[in-house]
């Protein structure tokens, strides 16, 4: 029996360990997308507890509190901080076989130096020694960030930010992670959504622009890419049920635009035809700048009425959906393709039915401006698991060309989860470690050093071009 | 090699044999969903032979008989017990890989004392031995059930229902487990089928109501509910291709209703409109008894017409079904959770690419109710093999609180097949005894006594409050 | 750890090599479904160099050097054949996973004598080497075909094709490998695309028929199947989407069909009446000559408008779509099983979704007219890899009975892709050793040597008649 959770923790083959310790393990991190806060980043502040570190805005924990049967005064009430962790601690030993059981581990053993299981006979000790880590150490968010070996963060933020973080970050002493913006359009995509004529107007006032027709939507967004661009992004992000295609004449989109302007909500189908055409031109834009262009497919939201009346978005209410996507994805990716303005692009799914669906898609646009131009994300979320990593990987492998993967980003809201990072690694040295032990793979050290290190940290560096 | 399903069959570390012997082995078993007839279990019949025990109602013996080419006569014909036997065992050679190969030789193993594999040369013998078994010993349901240390068994029943069998079974002498009725008002609901008005007539006559719209359908149900909570019940159980969710107005209900009664056949989307009236209505009044509601989604039934007409439903026609069903699941279950009115909820899916989308719905809707309130049912039907099983517990586990699962159910018509219990036993602890094995969740004994022992028994008992 | 790709390859238990090594590994070679052309086989010509053999017409390996960012004129361009090779072997390098690294180094071993791995080192290297073999041997297609030990192959012929070759090769002296054609009526059922009025004219031609209605094409498709039945024809083949599933009256249908045969597109909902009535009419057609008919289900083809411009179909632009299947493949294959003209059928899926949906369909329409009547065809283009093989398999032994299976088909267009063959092999084995090994299936070894060689070729010799 292996000891739990040791310096070889998943390494389970001779050429995993190998792989791991001596090629991955040393590599810095290049973040490519999380949801870091600049400003939080900026201020720098000291946590007051491991509860505020781990608790204050970890969904993924609520949510497994909630589901082990938790009170939601001890997720996101006002109980303690203390009787939040043993609570937390309590729901985590049936947590058996879910990521948030090894990211809490590994976060306690790196960050914290312990190596005792957590769970409802610890939590309440594990709280104190915790607490005393951070009493004596220093945990504030560019620390973590160093101490992490990261090189690159890139955040989540909307066209209207000002970036005034992001720019005053380029100057602290002594914190030498890039941390750059990534432009993520949603809002001005929304337009369904509540909301949608007053985030235009913001739009237009951030851009300087008087927005009057979906094009000045456009011009707007694509004067923000360019200031984007200024302050280092190199990133776009998006976020679909299903990626629109449907195509109609200006006076068709014009008419839909207006009709959302004046509060009136749009089909489907009519919000179809204007989001089809901003996403066409903001691809292109992305393509002149040199961005890549992430889509997020599959995410299902605030499914609880009741509790986003209570909490709002981003508090653990999100499931995974199950529409078709194929189609409208290929003859979105072609129309940008045709054009020969097809960005750099990362798809990425959260059910995994689609994989062998985005696997197969890069191969339909590939091309030699970079080396596995259209990329197939990292698991993601709910699929940010041992199997769903696995079964990206392999279905990359299969699919695609799995050693030019771009690799691992920690989509998350926390400063300690560079761990998932190592956790990545460690899976990946174990799907290639097996491969090589088995005789799959020829055991040339040179060629695999390349690939390990590549989907480490150098692919994404050089496909970024950070 | 290992030996041939021997004591220690899928068990293939140290830690799944302490898991599966020391804990699970021992645990009576509780059967919340079958389709066991309780006047057979009062009737307590001694079967003539092991052809009529196993081959006169499973339909999955058919229809792998079927696959391997035997004519019908030897499935659902006239041949003698013997033929059927010896064509069964002549195709279960073929069935590697299969549960039935599995779930045959526990039976033959556990019931009949034979260890020999069954195959076209051992077919004869082995019914000669079988048959002198039971003769000489007591292969009645009651028997069975009572060998097989059940506890609890829910059955299946329509709302017209009279269940004189289950209260007559309360008062058996040294038959101690509980024979509990559960609701199944799929017959009011399928609006769009054959019968639907002459049912409805049926349902008014046990209710009691005269039914003149469909509040009074509501009406009359809710009156059944009742009456089979005074008879034990707790759980209700409902399976649709997709869980339907349209509202509309009153009015726009009652014609739906109306057409249907007159004989005419509704469109799906008015079908769907009546469908949630009624359903809603059941949820809030489930909720209100404390009772779990099961939704078993996926399963395309009576395939062939052509053997429909000859054997009715339930033969082995059936398959599985690939319709979208995230987006109006999360609606049905947020209209009950907006209202304080989400009873414990069991999802069942039958397609596997569904996994992901149950598994993460769960967690919308979860409350301090119950522990794990809303429960992803066990790999069912078509799934309920060993990879089936492997991948729910695997899938809960990366996506919620495997700890706190209700388990298995048999969903048999077999009074042998509580076997299968067993067999997800094992595997259950193979999946949980590899993982404390590979060092991936602490191998603590006390927290993993309790969690086996709750996967096998103790949380079933718990959630449902039997 | 193992050798790299040696005799043991992928068999990873004793009894996995005991089942390849003394029962699979002689089996000849039944391909009852390639792209190969008749034409090619009978002229029989010497390949210049391996650049010819592999890279003048495979978009496999084109699609993964794109993949790599490989430029396109060393795929498909005028690089020479050394610089394309070399580029190959710089592009499979990364290519760890996939099965074409596999397949590559099989053929590179058996057919060239060569166990290096190919990598950008060894790349121009191997070249030479394996120039020096095709030099010094016999590299024509007759050659590879004897020496690969194939006894069947079924190449993809239109209904219009007069079959010439097919009929010379049966004179062709010392090649005794049968050549037969398929019958794949796919221009005949796609009355959306461009070409179609043209192409229903040239079928008129070829059957002799003036064809001025949909009952016409009808009628020349039946005729022309009697005449590939003539020529050796025991199987069609068909590829959709998803399989349509329409009925309308006659004179709806004609509108169809004389609305194509103007020029003008038929919507989606128009073209399925059209397919379906041709299709039932051809499939009960194959019944009546006992052809087996094969579904091919899932492809979305030629997504990128801009290579399809310059290089035309089949050349690395396909991917898998994510269409619902279910319900009108049950309700067509239903209509000609209610008539009793269900001929026997193999389904193939491209989306690992449809695994069980297919598993579960054959089920529903299952007869003695053979055994396993209907089948679920091998894992197939994106899906035939490793992994893919292997679900296919798990799923048709959970669901259905592995037993029966006919196996693998090289769906190639290649000389020397029958190392596809070993290397399915191999993976059969290794999942069946293992269940044995485990104990999970009686290990008798006369049971085994019919299954291992059922599947590796008898149960298709004996399924289609050859």
């Amino acid at each position: 029996m292996n000891s739990f959770m040791d310096r070889d923790f998943l390494l389970d083959t001779q050429s995993a360990r190998h792989l791991f310790h001596d090629f991955a393990e040393k590599m810095p991190i290049c973040d490519y997308h999380c949801h870091l806060s600049p400003k939080e980043i900026y201020e720098n502040n000291q946590p007051e507890d491991i509860s505020q570190l781990w608790l204050s805005g970890d969904h993924y924990k609520w949510r497994a509190m909630r589901s082990a049967g938790v009170e939601e005064k001890y997720c996101t009430g006002d109980a303690s901080g203390e009787e939040k962790f043993v609570k937390f601690g309590e729901a985590l030993q049936y947590c058996i076989g879910n990521p948030l059981y090894h990211w809490a581990h590994i976060e306690l053993q790196r960050y914290f130096g312990i190596d005792t299981p957590l769970n409802a006979k610890t939590a309440a000790d594990i709280y104190k020694r915790a607490n005393e880590a951070i009493k004596n150490g220093d945990f504030r968010p560019q620390s973590l960030i160093t101490r992490s070996n990261v090189k690159v963060v890139c955040t989540t933020d909307d066209p209207i930010d000002d970036l005034n973080y992001h720019k005053l970050l380029k100057d602290v002493d002594g914190f030498d992670c890039k941390v750059l913006p990534s432009f993520r359009p949603d809002k001005a995509l929304n337009i369904h959504l509540d909301g949608f004529a007053e985030y235009i107007k913001a739009l237009g006032k951030a851009a300087d622009i008087e927005i009057n027709s979906y094009k000045d939507v456009i011009a707007a967004l694509l004067k923000r890419c360019d200031y984007f661009d200024e302050v280092g992004c190199k990133v776009s992000d998006q976020a679909f049920d299903y990626v629109p295609f449907a195509t109609a004449s200006d006076d068709e989109i014009e008419a839909v635009f207006k009709k959302a302007m004046n509060g009136e909500v749009p089909t489907q189908a009519q919000g179809d035809v204007y989001r089809t055409a901003v996403l066409l031109a903001l691809g292109e834009k992305y393509h002149s700048l040199g961005w890549a262009m992430e889509i997020h497919i599959g995410a299902m939201r605030n499914n609880s009425t009741r509790m986003f009346n209570k909490l709002g978005a981003d508090t653990g209410f999100d499931s995974i959906g199950d529409c078709e996507i194929a189609h409208t994805l290929s003859r979105f990716l072609d129309a940008l393709d045709v054009k020969s303005a097809l960005p750099k692009t990362i798809l990425f799914n959260l059910n995994d039915k689609d994989n062998v669906v985005l696997a197969t898609m890069l191969g339909n646009f590939q091309s030699s401006e970079a080396e596995s131009k259209i990329q197939f994300g990292p698991a993601w979320w709910f699929l940010d698991t041992m199997d769903g990593m696995t079964n990206q990987m392999k279905t990359l492998g299969n699919l695609g060309v799995l050693g030019k993967f771009v690799g691992m980003e920690t989509d998350s809201r926390s400063f300690t989860s560079y761990g998932r990072h190592e956790y990545f690694r460690r899976i990946m040295c174990r799907l290639l470690g097996r491969w090589v032990e088995d005789g799959w793979y020829a055991n040339d050290d040179e060629v695999l050093e390349e690939i390990v290190k590549g989907i480490s940290f150098d692919n994404a560096m050089k496909y970024f071009g950070f």
